[in-house]
């Protein structure tokens, strides 16, 4: 009788027979009658001022609605020209002047995609070349061409971020973390490491390129279906750009064919909502593979590091310089660039530390948010140099890390004392399962090695999640998040918490997500923090739910509230195991007196800058993630194969383990992209593998026959039944793991990112000239 | 600084624009990517049995996705066959019988409505043609044709209104409302009355005509769009017929083109939902005019009014049988029947009552809620009666109301204490308006005369609402409820008074509506019961946020919560009129720490069975109407004009004056309709004028030159500012004050509805005839 528990069950992800046999509807699905279809003209060039666009013969062009070029964004008092999360340096479609090669300088809205497509080819820019700009450090210098000669004020309530606004330089923005005495620490230390490393522009390649429709009601009321992974701080922002009161937008996302990042922050919205306005009609855009490429990347990064030990291994300093490419527009790179900067130091104990993270702007693709956002560039270089310094010294990697790990209890460098943190048991858990310290002899040109890396990832703070559960009459419920279920299965997540807190059955909960009239605030599908978030929320809002059905029951009952318990669907006396019980439905109808009306159920969760002990925070939550990777190099092609990958992730507590291990290994299969294949090449500031065909997307052959997933618990006290987050960590150390696994094999180290055969080859060729040199 | 006053100002209603522009999109409008549409084959005959079905054709014409006849009905597990709000007596499509001219026999869907059409058109039906009737009174004699062989019993959870379950007779319902003796009432009285009256059947013609669009998602969820008046019921009566939890169903009514109580449970919707399942596609279906002529009509009545008398004219007993005439199927007839029968009395104190209402099944178009639900069609006969009265006893009409009138703190006849009922008051001003006593002369054919009438209104009970409001993070609000806006202003209403309490300017604030995903539930549109209802949900929701923004408040501006007051969407100390102040959205930053978040207030209403008094009651509020028509009648021709007509209705407070004018107008010109001009002529059971070029409905030249409206404050100490319901009374006197008119002017009474000229001039000729043989 006694409803068994579907946490910590590998309940089936609720979506995916529907996508596995296309029911599921994408936003490109939706098709509103009457509507217009967007395409949009883009820059050839990396940097060029506009100096004339004739649109009269797109205008003419049978079946074209609209074109929108700079003259319709002038002046005009219905929207905000300029916009951006951060920053307000992006226009809805380039004005004066282009930034990048993709910059939106034209959108046309026709009946058909087709005709825009063509009415796109019809007109005529005149440009001027300028002076471009690629590499984030040569941005900086002196002399470079500058982006944005003023800058413009983020918007209202968010925090100023950036060091200069003043205009008259590609400085976007710079984090400056400072803990003990740097210079003191270099002094006293045994040994000086200095590498630089590099990590390139990549793309994030969602199976679903981005989409929108606007549609404004004649009341003036706006709706906007967008791929987002934040639809309610799409919303605001769609508000700043239209001057429109929050209670007249609605923000639809649906299911997402992938995020990763991609789809946080207006891109499109403005667009199309514009091209409605202009047109009164209802107008989509679907973008192209193509403009997917160019619409966001992830930030390529060099990194200047240079660390400081005593003989035995221990870490006393570390000065750290980040140059993030942040492209032509700031997005949310400022925050990024925070990110990198305090995830530097790593999850060691170092007691003098000094990290600065310049983001500038260059006539690149705009960077953002990234799986991993920031963590992954600054772990690519300590990571990597760990080994460095452990082969330096003679100390085993696993050796050298254990001597300077921080665990539970132990400093953050931000000066936050880390909680529910189990890295000593996940590297301990990796090592054993890698066998580490055992190797694999392999003869001819063949070579085998072990890399280990561990890092340290954050949830930001301060956040909300709300969720609403509506008991219905019949006993169903219907749950609404502002999560958006994007493939991480948070729909399923959410769908176990309330059925195991309401003891409803799975088959009769449905979950509404991601539409803001009908999910309460959520802040953002990001961060690896909507389990922890939401499906605390989720939990909340079923025991507000339960109080209330306890209340109805306890006179019928003839019990006190708090002696009512709840199973299958029915309340019954806690001390009355075979006695009376109530079904929801009959104590809604005792309730109600007729059929109908539904009980609602609310829960909060605020997470804060300050945590429950009064200290501050710069995260909500802090996990671990631990790799270990086994490559075979081929001495004579450089060919790196991977063998195994074993990677343990803490995550609080797992409540659908084959849920976890899909997060898992799909974060580890895009962290072996980035290791070793994926890389957006720019010639002359042009990117020339924006497409599936040229740019090297991980293949199945690429990967190991198992990734091995280990999940840890270590339970956070205010997530639902434990649980953090597992969507971002297991990324982050893979190109480290497998950068020391190729030098652990054949005694290369590869400092810039991918590591392709050709640069390993070279490598070796290298060592080998030098040796033969030496000899 | 201080906010003006939104409650009883004409604010324009907040869709108006819209609607006169045709920018207001109706469900019609709706076009969903991929949708069939779907067209009925209905049945030729008034009663007939189906031998046989050949749909070959039909099946083989290219653009048919599936024709729907009674064989994919029976036995089928995915849903039940037969459905209705009180019995279940409807099938999808008729099954072995059909049992009106219009009842369904057959569907199809296609990729367009032309292909659908015309392969209803090759459907081949044959029949064998059965016996029928159409007159109430005849179905209950003996020998009648049999409609319903079987019953079934009514849905679980609905209250049993059916004396016999057994089948085997027409009786559908029987009502039964006794009090006092009238036996011995009408021994005791000097003067016995004994009339009976008719009243047809009448369709409401709402612009829009019915639309249902059913989709399916692939995780099995089904939404439906359709024109309806009552969502949440429509949802549960849907899962009810294919056995899905409440959750996993969504019934969405957008803005109505009127409702009149045409709109009121399943119709169209197990249709377009059978017609989704078996296509696995989308499919929608909207009437034609004469379709919907087709679907729901008034119940079509034969009174017969016995009253006893003092010769002062104190009523002393009254026995009344009512038969009503609720077509091939029960719909809400039922509760017609009850509502009929507990009017019967009027509002008047009789000590002897005896009524009893039929209701029977019969061969003519099903008939249900209609403006006055039942009220109408007694009231047609009593106040008619009650100038017959007068008349006959040399007693002015008022006069003669006055002497029998119950008013604040009466007993109605179900035993209940009349609360908050401004009757008197009413009857005053009408009178006083009407010059009541004054006749203007004419010359020649033309005669002028006046008649009174004043009738008592209910809205039903036990029922809910529930609505929600958010307040923004940037101090804007949404507003959800329940009521569907179908013409009488509800959204505006809503409106108003969010805006009152919430201290929001109305352009700030959104009203979302009538959509079971993001509403609250809701009992129904109808019954005139939204404003008192759902008006105070919206008013306590309101509360329910102030209450929290003053928790917020209080310690910032030093004060406790019950001190902060709240204007222009600002928080101040109440003592302190110029001292510090806090923007809503100022606070909302304050206790979130982002700019997100927003609060969500809650107001439930529910009105029992029992006052708060802890007297029984069948009715949340009872109101009157009263009116005066003042007629013009030529003798020659015997055609009635109507000069003038002043009506007053108790509205409790008048929250929007221009919008209680306009309701009360509406209520008074479809009240004239059924007066003078609107029936559905049956011809041998074939309905003649289904049309709007044969249907006789009022134009504006059929209207007197202006319709006064009086409004009575008795406010309600339930309802939001006192207010109450206005939708419906003002059109139950219309018939009988310019019946009374008509006799004032020319001294014949009419008892059959619509007044025609042909009528008059009959009666006219008939008492000519009289008079010459008397003399």
């Amino acid at each position: 009788m006694k409803t068994k528990s579907v946490i910590g069950q590998s309940i089936p992800r609720l979506e995916s027979k529907d996508k596995v046999t296309g029911k599921l509807s994408y936003l490109d699905d939706l098709k509103i009658g009457g509507m217009l279809h967007a395409k949009v003209l883009r820059s050839p060039l990396p940097h060029a001022r506009i100096v004339n666009i004739d649109d009269s013969r797109a205008r003419k062009l049978a079946g074209v609605a609209v074109v929108l070029t700079q003259d319709n964004l002038r002046n005009n008092a219905s929207w905000e020209t300029y916009y951006g999360p951060v920053m307000q340096d992006q226009a809805i479609v380039a004005i004066d002047r282009v930034r990048y090669v993709g910059d939106m300088v034209a959108a046309v809205a026709a009946e058909r995609p087709e005709i825009a497509e063509e009415a796109t080819e019809l007109i005529e820019v005149e440009y001027e070349e300028l002076p471009a700009v690629h590499d984030p450090e040569e941005a900086l210098a002196d002399g470079a061409p500058i982006l944005h000669e003023t800058r413009r004020m983020p918007p209202e309530g968010l925090p100023d971020l950036s060091v200069d606004l003043e205009g008259g330089t590609n400085l976007c923005n710079h984090v400056h973390v400072e803990k003990g005495d740097v210079e003191r620490g270099f002094a006293e230390s045994d040994q000086i490491f200095e590498e630089v490393f590099t990590t390139p522009s990549t793309q994030h390649i969602p199976m679903e390129t981005p989409s929108a429709i606007a549609h404004r009601a004649g009341n003036g009321r706006l709706t906007v279906w967008s791929t987002v992974q934040n639809p309610f701080m799409i919303r605001r922002q769609m508000a700043a750009i239209f001057h429109l009161p929050l209670s007249k937008i609605r923000v639809v996302s649906l299911n997402l064919g992938g995020g990763y990042g991609a789809k946080l922050n207006v891109k499109l919205e403005p667009l199309v909502a514009v091209l409605a306005y202009l047109t009164q009609r209802t107008v989509g855009i679907t973008l192209s593979r193509e403009e997917t490429f160019q619409t966001m990347t992830k930030h390529g990064a060099k990194i200047y590091i240079k660390t400081g030990t005593k003989q035995d291994g221990t870490i006393l300093a570390r000065r750290c310089r980040i140059y993030l490419n942040t492209g032509a527009y700031a997005e949310i790179g400022p925050r990024v660039a925070q990110k990198s900067a305090q995830g530097a130091a790593g999850p060691y104990e170092i007691p003098n530390v000094q990290i600065d993270a310049y983001l500038a702007y260059s006539n690149c693709i705009p960077a953002g948010a990234f799986r991993g956002f920031g963590l992954s560039q600054s772990a690519w270089a300590y990571e990597s140099q760990m080994d460095t310094i452990a082969r330096s010294l003679g100390i085993d990697p696993l050796e050298l890390r254990q001597r300077n790990l921080l665990d539970e209890g132990g400093e953050f460098v931000t000066g936050e004392t880390l909680h529910s943190f189990g890295m000593k048991e996940s590297l301990d858990k990796v090592a054993a399962a890698a066998q580490w310290g055992s190797k694999t002899a392999v003869s001819g040109s063949l070579a085998r090695g072990k890399g280990l890396a561990c890092i340290i990832y954050g949830t930001l703070t301060p956040s909300i999640s709300s969720a609403t559960i509506r008991l219905n009459e019949d006993g169903s419920a219907t749950v609404y998040v502002g999560t958006v279920d994007m493939g991480q299965g948070s729909d399923t997540a959410m769908a176990q918490i309330a059925s195991q807190e309401l003891a409803v059955p799975i088959e009769q909960i449905s979950i509404l997500h991601s539409d803001t009239d009908s999910s309460l605030f959520d802040f953002i599908t990001a961060s690896s923090r909507s389990t922890f978030h939401m499906g605390r929320a989720v939990q909340l809002a079923a025991q507000d739910i339960k109080k209330q059905l306890a209340c109805f029951a306890a006179p019928l009952l003839e019990v006190t509230p708090e002696e009512v318990v709840f199973e299958d669907q029915v309340a019954r006396a806690q001390r009355d195991e075979g006695g009376r019980s109530l079904r929801y439905s009959e104590l809604l109808m005792e309730h109600f007196e007729i059929k109908g009306g539904n009980l609602v159920g609310r829960g909060v969760v605020k997470t804060s800058k300050v945590n429950e002990k009064g200290e501050l925070q710069s995260a909500a939550f802090r996990v671990p993630a631990v790799a270990v990777a086994e490559v075979e190099v081929n001495k004579e092609t450089g060919r790196v194969r991977l063998l195994r990958y074993i990677t343990a992730a803490d995550v609080g507590k797992v409540l659908n383990p084959q849920s976890c291990q899909q997060q898992i290994r799909g974060s580890v299969i895009m962290g072996i992209g980035q290791a070793l294949l994926e890389e957006i090449v720019y010639q002359n500031g042009l990117p020339i593998n924006p497409n599936l065909l040229d740019y090297n997307l991980p293949r199945f052959l690429d990967m190991p026959e198992d990734i091995e997933t280990i999940l840890v618990e270590h339970p956070s006290p205010n997530g639902p039944h434990g649980a953090k987050g597992v969507g971002e960590p297991a990324i982050i150390p893979a190109p480290s793991a497998i950068a020391n696994a190729i030098e652990d094999a054949v005694g290369v180290r590869i400092r810039d990112l991918p590591i392709t055969a050709e640069k390993v080859l070279a490598a070796l060729l290298k060592m080998k000239t030098e040796r033969s040199a030496a000899s």
